[in-house]
């Protein structure tokens, strides 16, 4: 996927959210605007976003001298979810079908994303998806590959969504499959700390992807990250930078499960935003976003 | 008023809302995005966004080589308000009060900005207009003003949206005003072609402030209207390019006509966007942008 111009008033957007909840310092933001401007005023639009706002996060870390700007958020959608995920688990337990209601629930997390107050979206999604179906839904092809292959990837998007990605690990049952989170922070991506603080690494493998682009950018992964993706009979990709990172790879048993968050991808697959889908790349090649 | 944060995403929006309509060839947008970018990244934050969008409008009208990118725009824009004012020509002249009726159709037509597909729009907000209170109303003050002053200066806004001042300057009946627009081509802004288009030289007198920012900034415009400006008794002052150049000033006998569109306007001076306002900048001196 190129840099289109409306993901730079998107990136701008969120900069200025960041202002606006004093999560940047206020000495700092003018600085810190005019450095992303100048950046942005000589990418190559043909690069990846993913590319481009890793950069330019770089930057804002460093110049707002704040490793982390979405800590604070990121806390608190730590808390948040596991209030729900509480609920949930006991819904799931209880269900004929734990393993379809686990995977329902874990992509309705993906609605988790910047900013609090999510709290009335993340059960009201989670309503939906356990009554509605998926847009598009390969779940039973996932379900069917998750009894049979060996080598599992379950690649982490967001703070807060990976304690429901940890209900569904509990309920697939297998101590074998390697959790992947970015290697340091990034926007409101989770990181080693957020997979320590579920105890995530209690239940399965867990190691960074060694970048900390908000998705998977194969290209600067770690060689160990790039080996055990390699190796991988079975892919669990969450979320859209995760999908932006990988679309377009054909040959690999990927299972993209997200909501469809940005136009420019929505329109590229010729879904719609809020679209929830379980799809696997191996089936339909052609969906991959242009 | 300063340049926010606000006001880049929004002319950058307006910008790739340019691009998206094919009204900057597409070999030229890459080029003109990376020079606006350039020009914020280095811009003074303490000054005007009129002054900001001028310079930019600048660039922006010679590196797409296009002397006037709202060209087919503003076209449209005036052959659509001329159907309108027709109607409502009606309604004023057969009303018992065409002034205040007149008035009205006016401010309404400052609704008018960007784009096509707002025929809807200018009815609904004239009709609106017609039945309700403006959310300021010193018109009582102007109508008085109109009776007794000697110099008058009424300062022009949109294109398309002129049409309804000349209605307006129809019913107050005095050909001694003088009618001001921008020198040269800026956004949708009206210059002297719209003033010929609608006729309005032959109704009062007619000039252009001599300078392109969307709205007056006095310290930019020609001599010529600054000697008019400051013998002017009375100066109406149409939309919210004029009231953000001028709400700072205290002892002119202005008076603002306009719609807010703005949030950050809107929230200096405690008003909604969209409200109407016909404010007197004699009564309250403190009703100013910050």
């Amino acid at each position: 996927m190129k840099t289109h111009f409306d993901c730079i008033t998107c990136m701008l957007n969120g900069l200025i959210s960041l202002f606006k909840q004093g999560l940047i310092e206020e000495k700092y933001q003018e600085t810190v605007i005019k450095e992303v401007l100048a950046y942005y005023a000589n990418i190559d639009f043909s690069q990846s976003p993913l590319l481009t706002n890793r950069n330019l996060h770089r930057v804002i870390r460093k110049i707002a001298n704040n490793p982390d700007p979405y800590k604070k958020l990121k806390d608190n959608m730590n808390k948040e979810a596991v209030k729900y995920c509480e609920k949930y688990k006991d819904i799931v337990l209880k269900s004929d079908n734990p393993l379809d209601k686990a995977l329902r629930i874990a992509v309705a997390g993906n609605v988790i994303d910047f900013g609090p107050g999510h709290s009335i979206e993340i059960e009201k999604n989670i309503e939906k998806l356990l009554n509605e179906d998926f847009v598009i839904d390969d779940s039973q092809e996932l379900f069917n590959d998750l009894k049979k292959v060996k080598n599992i990837l379950y690649l982490g998007d967001n703070t807060g969504e990976i304690v429901f990605d940890k209900l569904f690990l509990e309920v697939i049952g297998r101590n074998d499959i390697t959790f992947v989170v970015r290697n340091s922070p990034i926007l409101n991506d989770a990181t080693m700390e957020d997979v320590k603080f579920f105890g995530i690494d209690k239940l399965v493998n867990v190691m960074t992807n060694g970048d900390d682009a908000p998705g998977t950018l194969l290209e600067f992964t770690s060689p160990e990250f790039k080996e055990i993706f390699d190796k991988a009979d079975l892919i669990i990709s969450k979320g859209q930078g995760n999908f932006e990172g990988l679309s377009e790879i054909k040959n690999k048993n990927i299972y993209f499960l997200l909501m469809i968050k940005c136009h420019i991808i929505a329109n590229s697959v010729g879904l719609k935003n809020g679209d929830y889908i379980v799809k696997s790349a191996l089936k339909n090649k052609d969906f991959a976003i242009k």
